[in-house]
This record gives C-alpha cells, structure tokens and sequence, in this order.
C-alpha cells in the first residue's frame, strides 16, 4: 500500500507518499481500507519531530480516519467486512490502509458522507471526554471554547448547544467568528481586538465561564482562570501558548476551580474504548439526527499532505482539513 | 453570653473572652448551646485580620461547634430543643451559643462524646468533599496525604483506609508518623528528611499517588505534579506555602491530570447542606460504627483561646485542638 512517510522530520515537504508494507491487523483488530484522514496538529509535531509515535503505533501519521473494514482480526465481533466506519487512531491515518484496535471503531453516522466522517473521531471524542466526561459542562451553564472555528471548536459549539448550554467563542477574525455564529455560538469575541476575560464576564452578568476548553496552555493560563466562575472548570487540550505558566493557586481556591490536561493518543486502549463508546452513545445520535453536523474546510488528495499541513499551520481553516486517498 | 472577639487583629493575645449579645436563629436556622469548638488553621488568618468572615457571617471566630440545640427558628423541622449536635459554622463556634442553618448540623454520632463531636465538622466535611466528591478516591487507589498528624490528615487517612484505598503520609516528626501508622496508613515519609516524590514513587512502583491532599500550595505544586500518577487528582485545601506557583502544564497534560482547590467557608448555605448530607450519609457510619474516630490533640478552655492558637502556631500538636466552654 502507500502511506505518508517522514524520511526526515522538517517541514510539510518532509511528508512522502511511499509504498510501504500492509498493516495486519492483530488480535482484536480490524484493517480498514481508508477512504479519508484529517489534518491534527499533533500530525505537525509528528512531521517536525517533536511528538514520536507512542510504543507500539504505526510510524505514519494520522490520528482518525474513516473508510471499510477490509478485514477482521482474530476474535472481532460486532463488525463485518465492508462495513463503513471511522476510527480513532494512535496513527496511520494517512496511508491506504490502517489496523485499528476494534473499541476505537465508529459507525459512520446517518447519512453522512464515508469521507467526511474522518472529521469526527478526534474532535468528538475530545470534546465529549474533555467537556463532558471531565468538566461536566451541564445544561443552562457557560462553556468559552477558544479558537471556536477549529475542528475542535466547532464540534465544541455544536455538542454544548445541543446539550442546552451557552457557548461563547474566541477567534481571530470575523469570518471565522460567523461561522461560529452559524453553528449556534452566543458569544463571539475577537482575541486581536477584545480581552476575552472582559467580554466573557460582561456576557454573564459578571459570573464567568463554567466550562473553559483552552488549547492555549500557559499563554492563557492566567486569564482562564479570572475568566472562569466559581465551581468553574478549565479543561486544557492544547499548549499552543506555552508549556509552563504562574497558576494563581488563591484565585483556583477562591473560585473553587478545577484544572485538568488531557490528551487522546497516549490513552491505554481500555480507555480509548470508553470514551469512543460513549461517544457514539451521546454525540452519534446527534450526528446520525442533523443535530450535528462536520465542519470540512476542504479535501485534499493524501498525496497532498504536504499542502494540507501548510493550510492548517497557516491558520486560516474552519474546521478540519481532509485527506482523501487516491 | 460570652464569645471570643478580636478587638484589634493580632497574636495570640488579640482574642478576648467577652460579653456579647445573644445570636438569634433566623429562618432556617437553630440556636446551639455549644459544648465545645475546636482550632482550625483559617481561624489564626482571622485572628490576624487576613480572613475577615464572609458577609452574614458571625464576627467571631469558629468554623465547626458541638453542643446541644436549645432553640429553633421559624421553618426547621427534623430537629428538636435537646439535640446533641455539631456542626459546620461560617463563624461564631467560639461562643456560648451560635445560630446555625439547619442543614449545617450533623446529630452527635454513636457514642462519641458530645465534646469531641465539636473535632468532626470541618474535617469530615473538607476530607470527604475534597477526596471523595471532587477527587474520587477509589479502593485501591493511592492517596498521599500531606500534613498527615494534622486534624484534617487524620481524618484523611481513616477515611481512605475504609474504604480501601492505600494512604502515604507526610509529617515532621517520627512521632507524628508513628500515630499515623496508627492510623492506618501504609506509607511514612518524614518531609524533613525524605523526598516525599522519591519516597511515593518506590512505594508504588513507579506509578505515582492517584490522590494527593494538599495543604501547602505552591510551595509543593510542582513536586506534587511529579509525584502524581497518570490520570491522578491533585486536591489543594490550603496555601501555607504560598499562592502562586509555576505549573507544568505538559506535564499535567501527559499525565491527563486534574488539579482543584476549595475551601469551605465562602459556600453558599445549599452546597454546604450537600456536602453535610453526604459525609451525613457515608462518613457517620463509620463515626457511629467505631471504624473512624475523632483525634483530639488536647482540650482547653474557651477563655484559653489565646494559648490554644499559639498550640496550633507551633505545629506540634497531632488532631485537633478543642476550646470547651466553660
């Protein structure tokens, strides 16, 4: 088969479409014949060097994928050859063929298109266990998504909604913020022109956000937390602002906050499991009923990766950047 | 009646046994005979004039009171006049009588003396609202508790041995370990002479403490972090060592952590009621059962206040301090 290689971590030229050998899937996994992957920025560290495959994941890169199961591995059940599915991956998206442990497989929901279902597996399972299974965003209560035209944050915008909360967002221009507007954001706040602390306690009569999913890290670290209510919790996904930032422990103590970090692919299979089924327990049904819905940006062919990394660093997408196989 | 009142802030000596008026029960709320108060660390910070108590709150000092119910307001049901309570008090437990909301009042529990009932409010109700209801300490997990002598340490440690779960201490003196040991808890380390990260890491092979219960802030933030298992829960409820602190993010974040911070004082009457219904319905148990009990450090009188705080100043003592009322 063919798959995206790095030879040499570096740029998006670095990313080669090689032939390399089939993957065979092992004990309780299935091979799926990939029909798309989408662009993660853990995929950008990945090409520079900076996030290595975890033990025992595919040296490619590719974190979701969608497409049909060409074949099971011993003892799968609840799955058959030719079944159209998407995947959370350790890795390996981007290539024509990828073996995924069995619990990290999804129907693809309703009518949605095979292609545009490897949208879903990273952005859904992030934001429901970030948002739901950590941070218990419930009904009636403030969630602030940063960087809200994001894959993430426009699945962010869409479950909270769904699920009866009030969503404000951050974005850098207002394109982006009419997007988010579009997908049922209440509160749009441009971070180059407007301090997102202020506009977030003015929007809530002063009290704060409830629910905080920040990509930023330390950058933000400080103005999340003068953000956040009292019982607020800041769920981080991301360090796109720095590693280490001063955390004002007083005002945590104060507001009786909570803080967590959490990332997808360095999970242990079990726990890739649990989130993945309640996943398709709580936000497939919205998928599969239009409640929810995909943000593609565009498709690009996977011998393109290198374009699609350059889109996606640039920073100017809403949504995710697909990978379509030839 | 006669109440401690801290005329000017200050030492020790700034707390005086004076006549005041008589609290009256408001709606809701019944007027408690006390037997006894007991020394908790935020009554010094008042004492010192860094605390003032929140608004509505009486002016004196006392965060927990036992006692007998001698009147109730309009609208309390399920108690009546004779009552041997203790209770959980915004202010006001060192003093003859108190007004307290209804659902801040816990009955005496099995045989425990009326007077050591006035050690169990505040650290039933901060241990298990911190480990159990924020940090979900589970059989078999791992918590590390610091400051393990202390009035809150001794209560965490009983509390997580029954209900299986593995408890490191820290504490200052072999002494205090040993009532630790006492205790129930399974791992020791001495703070002075020990590495209390090296010390958790050998006793769990490497993985780490699933819970830490922190009573020192920044001072230990980032050794705690280091000393954290994967998916493990930092619990601050106080900053003796100080209220900003760097964080680690990355780390946090590799190791899908969770940090919060809480205090008791400055909740509203309904989350106080909740979490004294739940220690109410999972800590009295053991309290009535023999399987948890009261460490009382020594008992003074009320009119000793002065000597009582420069007891807890000093750090030597193991449990509670109790004021009795004369």
């Amino acid at each position: 088969m063919h798959a995206i290689t790095i030879p040499e971590p570096g740029g998006p030229e670095a990313l080669v479409w090689d032939e390399v050998p089939d993957p065979v899937p092992g004990e309780g996994e299935v091979l799926v014949e990939v029909v798309a992957s989408a662009v993660n920025r853990a995929d950008i560290l990945q090409r520079q060097g900076f996030y290595p495959p975890p033990p025992g994941a595919s040296p490619y890169p590719g974190l979701e994928c969608s497409g049909r199961i060409a074949a099971l591995g011993p003892g799968v059940s609840g799955w058959a050859v030719g079944d159209e599915v998407c995947a959370l991956l350790a890795g390996g998206g981007y290539a024509e063929k990828v073996a995924v442990p069995a619990g990290q497989l999804l129907p693809v929901p309703g009518d949605i298109d095979v292609k545009h279902a490897a949208a879903l597996p990273e952005v859904a399972c992030t934001v429901w266990s970030n948002v739901f299974m950590v941070a218990h965003l419930r009904p009636g209560e403030t969630l602030l998504v940063h960087g809200g035209s994001s894959g993430i944050g426009t699945m962010a915008i869409q479950l909270a909604k769904a699920v009866g909360a009030r969503v404000a967002v951050t974005a850098g221009t207002k394109e982006k913020l009419d997007q988010c507007a579009e997908l049922g954001a209440d509160v749009l706040v441009n971070y180059r022109e407007q301090d997102f602390v202020a506009e977030i306690k003015q929007a809530t009569d002063g009290a704060g956000a409830d629910v905080i999913l920040d990509n930023m890290g330390a950058k933000y670290l400080d103005r999340n937390l003068q953000a956040l209510a009292v019982n607020g919790r800041l769920a981080i996904i991301g360090m796109q602002g720095g590693a280490k930032g001063e955390l004002n422990i007083g005002m945590l103590l104060n507001k009786r906050a909570a803080i967590s970090a959490t990332s997808l692919r360095a999970r242990p299979l079990g726990e890739k499991a649990a989130i993945v089924a309640a996943v398709r327990e709580h936000v497939w049904p919205l998928l599969a009923g239009g409640h929810v819905r995909p943000v593609v940006d565009r498709e690009l062919s996977m011998a393109e990766a290198a374009q699609a990394h350059a889109v996606v660093e640039a920073g100017g997408h809403i949504g995710k950047v697909l990978l379509i196989t030839p």
